[in-house]
């Protein structure tokens, strides 16, 4: 069986249709299967296509003129689903003519629109957006959810875990990832009611396709030892962020302290190779590629500031959920827990 | 008028009653007119007095044996509120013997105690507990709640923005402070419904105490154009335990990048002096001293490894708040509010 192509919204992004095709045609060196549709205006993507032949004979274009803004309320967006760049290529995968959508747009609208044409898959409540931090160990921690729903309840929280674990076993680790509930401690008897509730379904849960291993707080989520961070979209936002703010920060003070004097300066042009490797692994680029999960298809959000290296890990990370099947592994983990242990507790397959 | 003393836990932490003693001796040298309650076993104490001759003409000593332990769940240290050096440090201010008590022990148990003996001041429904952060600028900035509210509602929220900002007159800013709330976007429609509810009673209450600037997310709070973040206690202590953890995550890389190889480790040592400026500005001893806002009476919370000069910080901030007349100003401002504003939104004053 071939696999699906990967349709690419090449209008999303601040830095342009260029960046985004180079992006795909990196990925594609890695991925030599995968065909893409890319999405929007014909003449500047042909112009960006010239620099990358290969790609060229992989690609088949999709006109169009129309853009999602990026300050555009998800509302207003959704109302030029059939129209914007973005529209046209997540409605290429519900058309069944792509497996998998890439953008670097508007990631409220990206996820309403998802939500909205693919609908979520069997056994899911809510989709989730999920994204990869580094750590001090050598794997990624995935963190869910991060923004695509701002309250959950324990029953969401425990689909998430299935998805995170799902999503884990194919991009970060080998056997069964391990799962933490992010909580203000780590005692039992911390946190909400849902989380309470939520930890009480996840160990009965624990089994070949993950492990649940309890409650983290946010100052441990980098250590290396979690595989996967379950957590509301509001706290998850809100941890997300903080970690991005608080490392730009020190690394902004960092760069203060080594322009505060000569000796500083030249002590930091022997140190380079040491501030290059701080740097490239707290590179955004190296980490892009944020997922929708539980939708029926796969959707990649590329971060708007992505250069074309960070597209291509986005575009990657589209190839191999596709390659991996993603949705079904999910589908089967959902049913392999349904039956053994979640259905008593209407976790999952009961009725909303 | 002489100014009420303070007293001090000087059992709870991890690095013992020497740590405690020479910290309060070293915040008395800058509130010289200070006296202390030193709460704790009386031969230790005075063991820790002999290095301390000024410390020791200011102080008396409240003996007791017993100590709140580090693990010990909140609802079993308050049924010790009558023994431990905690409980009887809380219940100086409780009797008027003390006007604020400063312990490094248990944060729950602080928490729990210090609500049950001191009580919400009028007009406060809930204490909250604030905290110091290092920030691009000179200033520091203040987060409210960090932890002694899971849940709140827009009253606690409105509530915590006038304690925070009356807190930060004293200790960080003149003038009116910049107030935001910690939200997952900055437009007026993004969060739940308790954000936007409290975002409107502080639209309108803004006036001379403090000026409310709207939403600030996650990644903002370090960037110095803000004096006081307000948030419910969950996403405010996921907040600040990932900006620590990612702080510490970037210099454990750091120094794991200047020990990578020789070249790497002569320029760490000739740019010391500005790793030093880093670590100096990112210890958390320069931002010590976790205050409970909203009780009849001050209590604050020293970090657990907090070194002498940390312990002296938290002992200034109590120093400090006891000289400006924190809970005076809060009842003030909240006077000021509620009968100008707030009364009308039922925000303050009316029964809970």
């Amino acid at each position: 069986m071939s696999l699906p192509r990967i349709a690419v919204d090449a209008m999303g992004g601040d830095e342009g249709v260029r960046v985004m095709i180079s992006g795909a045609a990196l990925a594609r060196r890695r991925h030599e299967q995968f065909k893409f549709l890319l999405v929007g205006d014909q003449a500047r993507i042909e112009r960006a296509l010239q620099a990358h032949p290969n790609m060229r004979e992989a690609s088949e274009i999709l006109h169009c003129e129309d853009v999602v803004g990026g300050d555009e309320k998800p509302t207003q967006a959704l109302r030029r689903a059939k129209t914007t760049s973005m529209g046209l290529a997540i409605n290429a995968v519900k058309r069944g003519d792509a497996g998998a959508a890439v953008s670097a747009g508007n990631t409220g609208a990206l996820m309403a629109m998802s939500k909205l044409a693919l609908r979520t898959m069997p056994g899911i409540d809510r989709p989730a957006l999920a994204a990869l931090m580094p750590t001090l160990s050598d794997n990624d921690v995935i963190m869910l959810d991060l923004g695509a729903n701002t309250e959950c309840d324990a029953r969401n929280l425990v689909q998430f875990a299935i998805m995170g674990a799902a999503y884990a076993r194919i991009v970060t680790v080998e056997g069964a990832p391990r799962v933490r509930l992010l909580n203000i401690g780590t005692e039992e008897t911390k946190g909400t009611d849902r989380l309470q509730d939520a930890a009480q379904m996840l160990r009965e849960a624990t089994g070949p396709s993950f492990s649940f291993d309890g409650f983290v707080e946010a100052d441990k989520i980098n250590r290396g030892d979690v595989d996967v961070v379950v957590t509301d979209g509001f706290s998850g936002n809100i941890a997300l962020k903080a970690i991005e703010g608080s490392a730009r920060f020190v690394t902004d003070l960092l760069k203060d302290a080594f322009r505060s004097s000569v000796r500083s300066k030249i002590g930091f042009l022997i140190s380079r190779p040491a501030t290059e490797l701080l740097r490239h692994h707290l590179d955004p680029n190296n980490h892009n590629g944020a997922v929708f999960l539980g939708l029926n298809g796969v959707v990649v959000k590329s971060h708007g500031s992505a250069n074309a290296a960070g597209v291509a890990n986005a575009v990657a990370v589209a190839a191999r959920l596709l390659e991996e099947n993603l949705t079904e592994r999910i589908a089967a983990d959902l049913a392999e827990l349904g039956e053994a242990r979640l259905r008593e507790n209407g976790t999952v397959g009961a009725e909303k």
